[in-house]
């Protein structure tokens, strides 16, 4: 089985995501967090185990990258939130070009329930057939979307991307927290022994943040992956340490 | 012809299914039967004659499934059951992938009728060629789907999946029974010398379990591939050991 | 340009096809004619120029046809008639599969005005391509099918696909008499140096059976490929007696 | 830059279509010129630059066309008139073997305009590729076609077509002349270094008929590529006579 | 990094952009600028930073290119404006095409938001990684179109189309400018290291278009692409002067 040394510490792992320029455009950013060296900072100082880019970003800042030491993860497909209709996410990096960046892992989001499942689903497994044999650990986005799941329980559906992130050979799942501890602890049941981290989301009040992460971390679940609520923040670092604290306490 | 010999006894088989986690989601699982090294043990002590998983789990309990000895069967493709439309399940799991993870067998499923029908049709004939020149036999989950079938006669079906499985080539078929002895032993005809196992179904009473495999064996099907009567079952040993004397007998 | 010899005798030609087992399913069949091995005997004392399977039957019945000697002629795409959309019949096996099983031509569907026509008219000319290298004929089913063709003249369809079969380089086409002698002939000879084979249909009386032989033979159409009429028949190889005076005289 | 004197006459050039079998059906032949080699025949005594057929006719009767001398224009894609949808031709010889065959250039149709334009125009990138490597000139046939362009200027459309064949490398474009006189010197224009030939149409009155060449032969295209006016007419060698007249002034 | 070296000057850029012949047809044109000849002397006495071709035009017109010097750039995608669907546009020249006929750097358009959107995306990603290993600039024209951006801010399409292109690693990207001064300085903070320049329109008063480019070159982007405001301009050295006179202040 692939090691996750590189991107846990003693089986943690805290991740510092952005990749929403891609996904949802500049609109989430401010004149500093605009900026992938302020985030490259952050993640260096605040000891994150990881940062995610997509490849273009990678590329362009990847001596700062190397420098800060923080462990690369390349998203290797993304889309626009601009398209209406059923979501289709594109690889836009190959496994050798993101070892060629220097990551240590690789992600790759599956809209589950979309019309495009299948292309997603039969990409996936052609990266993580390339992941194993170099090595590198892959991380599955699950994220279930679309018309078809309109209605359908988010406590299911988040049990459902669990567990179809170890059916299909994930090393690791990120994945939305809906429901209750005891909800997630079934998810991270079902993912076997496909580890399991938790997305962040919108900016929230801090407290809940913190208190949600206390959550997460006694579930079962190795860790977090959060973007907006640390870039986003004005003291990313004070929040960091919090978070930290929690994660590898 | 390839040789069913690693993967039946005396021409009769047993199987254990375990893709439901990918197909409904761990919404058919308990806290025990979440864990696939439960139904690894299952598989072992219940003697069974095969055991099903996707590649996911094959990989991440490699070593459990060794161990125990039981002849693995890699599901080659798969979906979530959550996309509404017309059904297309990719694949998931190259023929050169199972064998290293140690594969006896493989299997994929066509959902005859849908839209995407042609695609699992081609894709079935490239895994059978690879498959086939490496001696390792392919077995078609034959199952109709999709709004084509609406209204169809579930005893026509039921024939006509046998049969394709007959002409495109597959080495045993696995389809649902529907309709009376009569009906399985003329699928049987129509699948000629492809082999013939009867796919098991939700939960249902015991007596009415039992007696249907009493059935199905003296229909000329060569075996059962089961799952949740087994593993949803309070005592999995006891239940395999009344379905073995029957299938074996 | 690539021979007939092995498919035809005197430059006539007698062909049973049965792969309605894949095309109709076996609701074509009977005790009997459900076992490829009785089609197999029939083709053998028949004297048929040819017996045409899908893949599956051709392999698993190779000794068979091979201790038989009948031409072995592979059909090499195929679909089960459960999908109501416009058709699509995908290869499902190659050239090379195909002449290892031993057959001496191979087949190939183009469901002409389906919206799937190009996929089809691609797939058919690689095809024709590596077959042509291999010296092995192509013969075309030629079959207009699909909303567009509603309301359109049987004989024009009839004719057009004979011209496509020429244009599109096939060795032989296989399609449908519609009109009348004066219509086939014109068929004929829109298909210039491509020969022509009537196919079969639904069981009819015999006496009218014999008679549209003996007009095909009239037309300049070198043959036959026939089915149901022969082994749905009570007496197969009486039949086939009638038959094969007539396509020989 | 490909040179076309193989297909040219003093930088004139006169082509005889016959892909009409493929593109209408048989319906537009009589039992003359249903044949390919009174084609030729009128090809070779009419002294035209080119013949124009699909593979299939350019390799059943590809000892007659090369006995004539007359060069062999391969069109390289083709469909038939029945799909009532957005239309798409499809590849149905390379252009390896059309040099096999014996072609000095090769055809491809695009429908400007139709949904699938961009799988022509990429399929017509890879052609155009290959055959320049092998010094071989392709001639676009630009033909807007599909739901979009309905209510469209026509003369507008004849300039799209003519540029859009300099822009994406055509060396020489085949398009229908629609308007006066003025508008065709200005699709010259538009078509820059990428040669001009106009295509017939269906059979008109003979006067009419070369009265319009004339005017095309002053507009500054090349020459015409025309069919149904020749070999339907009774007497095509007087007729072609005529048309090389003009043409070759 | 790629360098951008060759298609700059001190760090700016003009380029003269003449790919409207197959987006827009030749309705663009007079009877002077419709020969690319006289664009390539533009180009040339204007001492433009690049010409935008497609490969046709760069293909016929590349003795004439080359010995103006003047860098040739091609654009690797286009279609013609005639299909009204989601649009798609796609690859018509290789980047190894685009090296051989002395490209300095290639363009690719990809519409954000088009049903296609993942069709392009990952084909860029393909481009873009050939065109690096090369060491040659790729230039993104990130332009959202499509139904599903009908009523989305312009100036949020605008930066967000600026971001993307960062994100999935382009050298350099060409949008519309929309909005004030100051929303073009966050698009160009938006594109971190990938350098923005301006695309034209339409033509403009000149007077609106210089006043124009001064603010352009004011917001930190490196320069412009242009077309109709120059080459359909009576004096177009004059205006390019008056252009230059800006841009390399």
């Amino acid at each position: 089985m692939v090691s996750l040394n590189k991107i846990t510490k003693k089986g943690k792992a805290m991740y510092l995501a952005y990749d929403q320029g891609l996904e949802h455009g500049p609109i989430e950013f401010n004149d500093k967090n605009v900026d992938p060296k302020y985030i490259i900072e952050i993640a260096k100082k605040g000891k994150y185990s990881g940062v995610i880019f997509q490849k273009g970003v990678a590329e362009k800042y990847n001596a700062e990258i190397k420098k800060s030491k923080v462990p690369l993860i390349i998203k290797l497909n993304g889309k626009t939130s601009l398209y209406k209709g059923e979501p289709m996410s594109e690889q836009l990096c190959t496994v050798k070009e993101a070892i060629k960046l220097g990551a240590k892992a690789v992600g790759y989001t599956i809209y589950l329930g979309s019309q495009h499942e299948w292309k997603m689903m039969g990409e996936f497994e052609n990266i993580l057939r390339e992941a194993h044999e170099k090595n590198i650990p892959v991380i599955l986005w699950a994220y279930p979307r679309g018309r078809s799941i309109e209605g359908k329980s988010e406590i299911e559906l988040m049990n459902y991307s669990a567990r179809t992130a170890l059916e299909i050979g994930a090393d690791m799942v990120k994945l939305h927290f809906k429901g209750e501890l005891k909800d997630l602890k079934w998810a991270v049941k079902s993912a076997g022994k496909t580890k399991l981290v938790v997305a962040g989301g919108a900016k929230t009040n801090e407290e809940e943040f913190l208190s949600q992460i206390k959550e997460i971390m006694s579930s079962g679940a190795i860790g977090i992956a959060i973007g907006r609520n640390i870039w986003q923040h004005e003291k990313p670092l004070e929040i960091s340490k919090k978070v930290r604290e929690i994660v590898f306490r």
